[in-house]
């Protein structure tokens, strides 16, 4: 493809002596095409803050899907408190991630470890980030705190909750984003100083990042919380406390499909980038988005109906919201790959996602775990299998249109298709290391709220149901007459009960 | 509007003997001119793929709309049954249409009747196809999916489910779709070498290939199992079985309504074609598309307007699940003409659509046939109804811009149009042949299930309903602690209660 | 920034005498130029349509929030009602505002108080106005229709609805924007004659041409029709007639904020504007975007903490509605000022915004005002504390971005920021101005279907819900078995019990 370079210098010559004035001719016409080269500049802008802020909304769209997947997971008793929970995630990462995490994310130029710039976006927009970037990261950031508030779902203090989300949005993940993420981060797979392993951890859009952080940081709150008041029976066997609406959560779980395609294919950032492929005009960026969108849809398709299948002969149901849950699986194992790999390897994640989540939920039944979402062994479990499956499956050549290294022609890829281990040992070191920064940080913080007895409710308030004695009053009115006198509660100044 | 081509061959001249190299200064300029010239090809695949691949997210979000509808239709006892059927048309779907549905529909070159490239995706991307392509037919055959199994809900087997899905989404559409919409279809409106009658069928977005495909898949079906226990009572009466919840239905039209933009004005796949009328520089297919929007959004208010006055009359009540359900017929009748006619030309659509939807449902009780959802009646009757409105009142100008034949100045248009017969007679050609051909595919499909006795679910189970006799139990709980010994059933290894 | 401008009269003299065809060459070349500039124009179009119609889609999709959320806060036994409004205003609307609201509004060249073109969109598209304005329009107006009818929810007969919704939609709201928003608007900040006070009206997405004309027209409503009974018990006291379901006002709240997306950022119509500053070429309309989607989004995530923790105070809990109503406000609020102030700004926005909300409600409940989607008070309220707020907090450098005077580099801005009051004078006469135009026009409308006895329903209807007996039944019926007789009424004719 013919690159749009005129030079002055180059064509007056031809033009030579006899022109009357043959460098002013050239620079005329060369002037003409550059500002033909800064349209078309202006023209990506405009392209690419399209596609990112559309993508952004549909990213922002999965903060419904979890309120209502959440909401119908729980128990009716609590379901304002947990809807509260999803409402507060978006509200509060708002003001967090503007006033500084989205700056130790991204607030370059700065060390490997945190960002140190952009607070309060000072300095944005810039020729890096714009409004749009900010927007797209924020909608990133609430997700994971989204993960973690299904894992203690249905016994968690409130205040609890504001002070741990408030942690996690505006701390433990920026920093695990900017390691990852930005440009300076000290496994980023675009840091141009220094690759980990000659390589870098290549997890497009989170697997690692968003999801494994948000499901172990559930993982720790549940530990230390326990389960919920008659989840496990007296002799121990697990007992189903059933979520209170099977709508609610295809209505989330479809949301979240819907919003998935913002997150994954959105991660591009931009669509008017030009791979200049010999014979393929056609083939650019925009058909590595479109991939990525197939890739996605693949192996949530894929981990839908193993799970399916699987569960049947498991329990003898076909069963909704397990179905459910097995396509939030794969979608969530492919979002550190989804665009660096064949479609056909999409089915492959897919498919041992879902024996991952089986293998996974199995286990916590085991040892009397208890996630009211699933969310630690969905996002943690299949999230962490995603960053693995990634660095086996990565395909040469998207690898080096997506993360392509100034100055050379490859780069490490997955070690299936012949690109050798370097890439799987960043992305076990990428495992590890989140595993220890969120255990290091979301561990002791569950700990100490705990020892302050800020964390878990009372068991009165368990089995009454939390919007009873906090959220006043029940979610739902379906029987007006009947009920009006229990359900309209005159309203009067309630004193707070207790500490929350 | 000037055009962009320019030669070496021609300038040069201009510059003459006396310029030092004119050969070398002409085709100099004219290489950056092919420069500005590719870029602009990257430019239009950037937007044009944007454009696409937002239209298919938003053709998805009606599978959400889909499930809330159909969800809110049944009784309660039978949600999660539906709710699983539209989880699965979307995940079974996309495995299907990637693995062969999308390479019979448009694997070219072929010939008339299926396509034979493409399977698994191979040879994609291509000049022709780019992966937003498949994205966004697979999301329209899934829709066709979605509609059958409305129509035979409360009553069927899953196995019986899993079957006909497959066989419909991964072959009997992608059959009718190559037909009217490959460019190697018999009955293409853009077929190179031999068009049907001269015109072959302009049906833009589908009110026949998938609403009269989908509708009168399920209109067999709906025969062949017969009505609900208790649809009809012992004298013959009809008594509605109402939906469980109109909450759903209005929040899965609403969902269906705004997917309709994706499903119609996204039908151009591309809004960056330019249309060189003389003297109006603003005006391309970017105006197409958004007249398309207008048409779509005219024939469904003008459908919920009319349906609501004229069920008034007929039952006295102002019901909102039967504008809701007119609404609906509106946007499955403009579908076919949506790009081609004038926006007064759709409010008439929109108008007969509803008397048609009204006539069908009359007809349905009548002859004691029961379509929960009314997919029958409203896709079937309102789609064809869709294709015959298409071949009266497409506009002359339109169906040149929007169908342009290379070489050609015009094509038939709409009778009523002054257009002449031919599209009149393609289309009733369609329509025929579409019933002739769901009729021999899924009608023998759905008999040899049910003497397989596959199709049908027992009377017990049918009484009881299926999500807690199929799918591990009721699918809300609201009433926790007078409840909780019925809803929280230990989990354990349940045996599969017959066949399915 | 180079601009694109070949001359051939600048360019041929440089060829001079020597050359062969100076004049042709220079006209050869700088027609190249002039077609490389049309097709920019083209990508224009593409590219801003592509932006508004999806914001249009966006906004539309603010139609089902709306129904979700007024749903959810009525009782059980009105929600058929409710949502049945909802879906009219969008159907309805969809009819009138093509037919002539469309043409009122924005129909020029006009005088100052209505237009008077483009009645059924006649001569539209045009080089202003192409068939993406009519339908992004068209969704604004309905919205300003649906914050109406929460305002008098539960106690309106339907023959009222139709009525004043035709009325609003299609002539009070149309002629309001007209002022405001269309260039022949006697107080539009575009007015290219006469600017009011030499400022104009800043109201960019429409705190009060959408918030306050909807809100003000509900207050006359509510006030008209007087509480609903029960709603201040025999002492007087406030006694709260609780909604239905607080998963479909979340449900609702989130859809709104995804909607919102549309309605600020898209306000814009288009994103393929440059602002040519000097050094930083990555400076343009696409970063305007973005910085409106980012103030839309701190002001509501403000304003929904400060309730959240100024209801705790005051009430003692956690309330996710309360919560969601706050995160409206601070919505509405920002809505006039959102592209030009800075994002701390729309903080203290969304700050205040929650006050203004909580004493709205303070007040309402004193003087035994009832709204049952406190529709006056967040839409009336918050909407006027907008309009204010951005003539206090507007920013000279986005003020003259956004709202450029050809020919002038500045004009007034906020006080605040110290841009002198004329701009708050402008708004100040708006506020008064809505007030006094809505008086005038729904005022008198209320009182009128009031004296003909058409707009309260009767105290029996009331108490036994509008969904039984004018819309055929109760929205929900969980529990068939038992439930059976009462809720599977025999289809047959039922006459209309009295007038609607």
């Amino acid at each position: 493809m013919a690159s749009l370079s005129c030079s002055a210098d180059q064509l007056a010559p031809f033009f030579g002596p006899n022109t009357t004035n043959a460098t002013a001719a050239a620079e005329y016409i060369c002037n003409q095409f550059t500002a033909v080269s800064d349209r078309f500049t202006d023209t990506g802008y405009a392209i690419d803050t399209t596609y990112l802020l559309f993508s952004a909304y549909l990213v922002f769209s999965m903060q419904l899907g979890f309120a209502m997947l959440c909401a119908g997971s729980v128990r009716a008793k609590n379901t304002m408190n947990i809807m509260l929970t999803n409402v507060l995630d978006a509200a509060a990462g708002g003001l967090f991630y503007y006033l500084f995490g989205f700056a130790f994310a991204f607030g370059g130029p700065s060390n490997g470890f945190i960002g140190k710039h952009f607070f309060g976006l000072k300095q944005i927009p810039s020729s890096s980030f714009d409004y749009s970037n900010f927007l797209y990261q924020w909608a990133f950031a609430i997700a994971a705190a989204g993960i973690t508030s299904g894992s203690i779902a249905e016994r968690t203090q409130f205040v609890a909750y504001l002070i741990y989300s408030s942690f996690l949005t505006g701390f433990v993940y920026p920093v695990v984003s900017h390691w990852f993420w930005s440009a300076d981060g000290w496994a980023s797979a675009s840091n141009n100083g220094n690759l980990l392993f000659g390589s870098g951890v290549i997890d497009f859009a989170g697997s690692g990042v968003v999801h494994m952080v948000g499901g172990i940081a559930g993982l720790y709150g549940a530990l230390v919380e326990g389960p919920r008041i008659g989840r496990f029976d007296r002799t121990g066997r697990s007992v189903a406390l059933r979520g209170h609406s099977a709508s609610l959560v295809v209505l989330g779980t479809f949301l979240l499909w819907f919003g998935w395609y913002g997150f994954n294919p959105g991660s591009f950032n931009k669509i008017f980038v030009t791979y200049n492929v010999g014979n393929q005009p056609y083939y650019g960026q925009w058909s590595a988005v479109g991939r990525t969108a197939v890739t996605t849809t693949l192996a949530g398709c894929t981990a839908a109906l193993t799970t399916l299948f699987g569960k049947r002969i498991l329990s003898g149901h076909w069963n909704v919201t397990d179905v459910c849950n097995g396509l939030l699986g794969g979608f969530a194992a492919i979002t550190a790959g989804c665009s660096v790999v064949e479609p056909w390897a999409a089915i492959v994640c897919g498919f041992v996602a879902a024996l991952v989540l089986i293998g996974c939920n199995m286990l916590a039944e085991k040892v009397k775990f208890d996630d009211p979402l699933e969310a630690a062994q969905l996002h943690g479990g299949c999230g962490a299998w995603g960053v693995i499956f990634t660095a086996l499956f990565a395909a040469e050549k998207y690898v080096n249109e997506v993360y392509p290294i100034p100055g050379k022609s490859t780069r490490p890829y997955g070690l299936f298709m012949g690109g050798g281990g370097r890439l799987l040992a960043a992305h076990v070191i990428q495992v590890l290391v989140i595993l220890g920064w969120v255990s290091a940080t979301m561990g002791p913080l569950f700990f100490i709220l705990h020892k302050l007895k800020l964390l878990r409710i009372s068991a009165e308030d368990e089995t009454a149901g939390m919007d009873m004695t906090r959220h006043g009053g029940f979610a739902y009115v379906y029987h007006d007459e009947e009920d009006s006198n229990k359900n309209s509660i005159p309203m009067r100044k309630i004193e707070p009960a207790g500490s929350s």
